[in-house]
């Protein structure tokens, strides 16, 4: 089975299609650009949307539920905001279909058309500001601190499963306040809850940083993102946290009366991670046997297989074994497939990225032990039946530290400090990576590098140092490196 | 507060929206029939989401997510299945906005047609058996046993909050299976914990039975449905599982090679239950002075309240209670505020449908004691400290029983067997519920007395006696009763 994927060095963008395809994560549908996300796929993401659910009720958010549709005149109230999304989005025009009167098959009922157009929303700053005005009136009403689960559609036109498509799912939070500081506050700290969910969850490290003029969010006065290095030298943008001052509030005209009882308009904030993140997570970990997945979000953790065949001895063993993990709170699969060999299945669940391989074999039995694979490193040993509970427990705990701090080598090797413009686009190049650069802080510089190398701005990261230096590019001052890479 | 909602005795409908409105449940949005879910009423499906969830993983269920958007032309693959939902749906025609050329604003891009409509699924059948084809070759693929949580949309032209909206969510299990016995099993299966759920988790009590051929589901062979009694005398269709043949199998063309290899068709489920279940509690259960939660059903199950006002003392004897509950796994909340009196958060906390609240003063404290109140029967009592947390979880238990217990016998006594068409219409208008009555078995008595009476056949039950009979309505004999009602 492992044999039938391409290898990272051959074609990476192959390699990471065929991992979505034979782990059984996604596949694309009879809908353009839309996927299909496969039950193995789906369950990764329950354990991401579960563990960051948690994150946002720890951190005082409820949530809630706004409309799919929005209507087309709420679009164009926020200028930059309709200017992001109106060229790549789905509008509904009709309501109702009716017999073809000249064949077979429906057609839309000309009847039927609907007075304003809706559009499926891309995002739902628009339709929940809106609501916000008849929610908030006081002081008293705010802080307003609301999530939503849900599915946004943006129309793009070349898509890729996961990491870029028609349709995706997410979180978006969307919270109001009443001043400007307690905004910002807000949006830095689900920056920081989305950083931490990367690299303690995800075992991904991640630079924090906020976006230049021209990536910052459609409507938005400040853009926090986290950005992660991918296998092949890329950046992806993992999760973003907008401070967006007063723009939305102005828009829909949502005031509030303050302690002095004076009107003024409301601050607020979005927020929001996606499907995406597998995609991310797919890219970061695994290799060319198939999928990793860091412990923490393997849906099955312990994988259990008797050698060569189970039977009621070895099924016994397994099951004992079982309800130890299960009470460590690991979850567990049992192989009790009779008919594929030993090798066969191992090559499956190395392609399905389960954490820790146990294999059970009446020899090392009668010798109290068994036989652990762990799929990170491929290494195998033997662990005594004794405490197998807390040593698998301290395994998996080991493979999650290991995978992050594995991660996080590679990106300190792809990190390149680069001062003149030939070493720029040779490091991007031949290695890729992040590029921290002086830049001059204009869009046109910004907007010449990117036609120049294809790489942008992926953000000016928090913890900048002042320093003195000069654009490679403008040959202009600057006061602080930026982190630039090609990006996903 | 309280007195702010109509009772229903006045308006049962407006109590309803009343309900909805001031418990913080719902509220219209700015497109026509498309609720916004407000934290508190997200809440409570959260609620309900998570028990269905993990039902349906223990009946050895995962999880997927299939496309929003369904191909127009697929729709028509299953006859009955237009006819049923082409008239109220929402089709998406374009993929882009841009600038009006005419003045502010945007408009739809003409350019931007899409070659074929998609349609927003108002169901998945036909875009999940599409996908089906390609997962299913050999009687090895099968079972499959999918659920999705997801939205949907019916462009229904007369909405009510959670009852019947436009957009809802909900979850479409989607099972297929190598034998027709296996696929009834399934159906009838996700009927059981259907009824399970209403009744051990709403304290809802149910009627099980299947559904006549002019109610029974577009594409399916048999409806399953379980269907429960409100207040105000009407029944409410609250969950349904169909056995869908190989309708579906053939329509997409679905086959596997069987154990003989042979090649058959795929047989079919599907299943759901909605946002209108959080209708259906409300109307189950609550009163003129608000909503009223099963505690298992209750986001918030026990409020401790400080009189009369919050002191440190107070809090310091709040929060040891709410730790002892907590650790019973109860769900508490402390009252911190001290602007408003005790009267008026009574009345908020009744409005809310918290299950058990209690009065910590420090007269009663002083003895040791607290004062208890149940929301469902607002009667009062003093609890010693002693043994708090088992105390409180008993009555929470208490509570959840007297609602389904209250609930079947409202049901006992609002369901009447009736033997001529004068009882049958003067039972309906007089005293609404159920009504059993003797039914010929033609689609043209049913409708007949659809139009004669309103009521509708609500469900052929399960435990159907055998008993000759004649319908009333037509004269022609019958061999049982069926279960007649006005319905939501």
């Amino acid at each position: 089975m492992a044999k039938e994927i391409t290898s990272r060095e051959e074609n990476y963008s192959q390699w990471y299609n065929d991992i979505v395809k034979k782990a059984g994560l996604a596949e694309n549908s009879a809908v353009r650009g839309c996927m299909v996300i496969k039950p193995y796929g789906y369950a990764i993401w329950e354990k991401m949307k579960d563990q960051l659910d948690l994150m946002f009720k720890e951190t005082g958010h409820v949530n809630a539920y706004f409309p799919l549709f929005i209507p087309k005149s709420f679009l164009s109230k926020e200028a930059d905001h309709v200017d992001g999304f109106a060229k790549e989005c789905a509008v509904v025009t009709h309501h109702r279909l009716m017999n073809n009167p000249d064949g077979p098959g429906v057609v839309v009922d000309p009847e039927a058309k609907l007075e304003e157009e809706l559009i499926v929303r891309p995002t739902s700053e628009t339709i929940i500001w809106h609501t916000y005005k008849d929610w908030i009136q006081s002081y008293r009403d705010l802080p307003l601190l609301i999530n939503q689960w849900a599915n946004v559609v943006r129309w793009e036109m070349r898509t890729r499963p996961f990491l870029r498509t028609a349709e995706f799912l997410w979180q978006e939070g969307h919270t109001a306040h009443a001043t400007k500081e307690e905004a910002i506050e807000e949006a830095q700290k689900m920056h920081d809850v989305y950083a931490t969910f990367a690299e303690e969850w995800m075992a991904m490290p991640v630079i924090k940083g906020y976006k230049s003029d021209n990536e910052r969010f459609a409507g938005a006065e400040d853009t926090y993102t986290i950005e992660a290095l991918m296998q092949d030298g890329k950046a992806l943008q993992a999760g973003t946290s907008h401070f967006l001052g007063q723009n939305f509030a102005r828009a829909f005209d949502v005031k509030f009366l303050n302690q002095n009882n004076q009107e003024e308009l409301v601050w607020a904030t979005s927020w929001g991670v996606s499907t995406r993140l597998v995609g991310a997570l797919i890219m970061t970990h695994s290799d060319d046997e198939g999928l990793v997945l860091p412990p923490r979000l393997a849906p099955i953790q312990v994988v259990i297989v008797p050698i060569p065949k189970p039977d009621d001895e070895l099924l016994a063993v397994a099951n004992d074994i079982a309800q130890k993990l299960k009470a460590k709170g690991i979850s567990v699969k049992i192989d009790t497939d009779d008919k594929n060999r030993p090798g066969f299945k191992f090559a499956e669940y190395e392609m399905k990225g389960i954490p820790v391989r146990i294999g059970l074999g009446k020899r090392d039995l009668a010798e109290n032990k068994v036989e652990v694979a762990r799929r990170d490193t491929k290494e195998k040993s033997f662990m005594p039946m004794e405490n197998i509970g807390e040593s698998i427990q301290q395994l998996l705990e080991d493979i999650q530290q290991n995978l992050v701090d594995r991660a996080r080598a590679f990106r300190t090797a792809h990190t390149t400090l680069v001062d003149t413009k030939e070493e720029f686009i040779k490091t991007l190049d031949e290695k890729g990576g992040f590029v921290l650069a002086h830049w001059d802080g204009s869009s046109e510089t910004e907007q010449l590098i990117k036609e120049q190398t294809k790489a942008t701005i992926r953000c000016i990261p928090l913890d900048q140092q002042p320093e003195e230096g000069i654009c490679p590019f403008s040959g202009k001052p600057s006061k602080g490196r930026v982190v630039f890479a090609r990006a996903y």
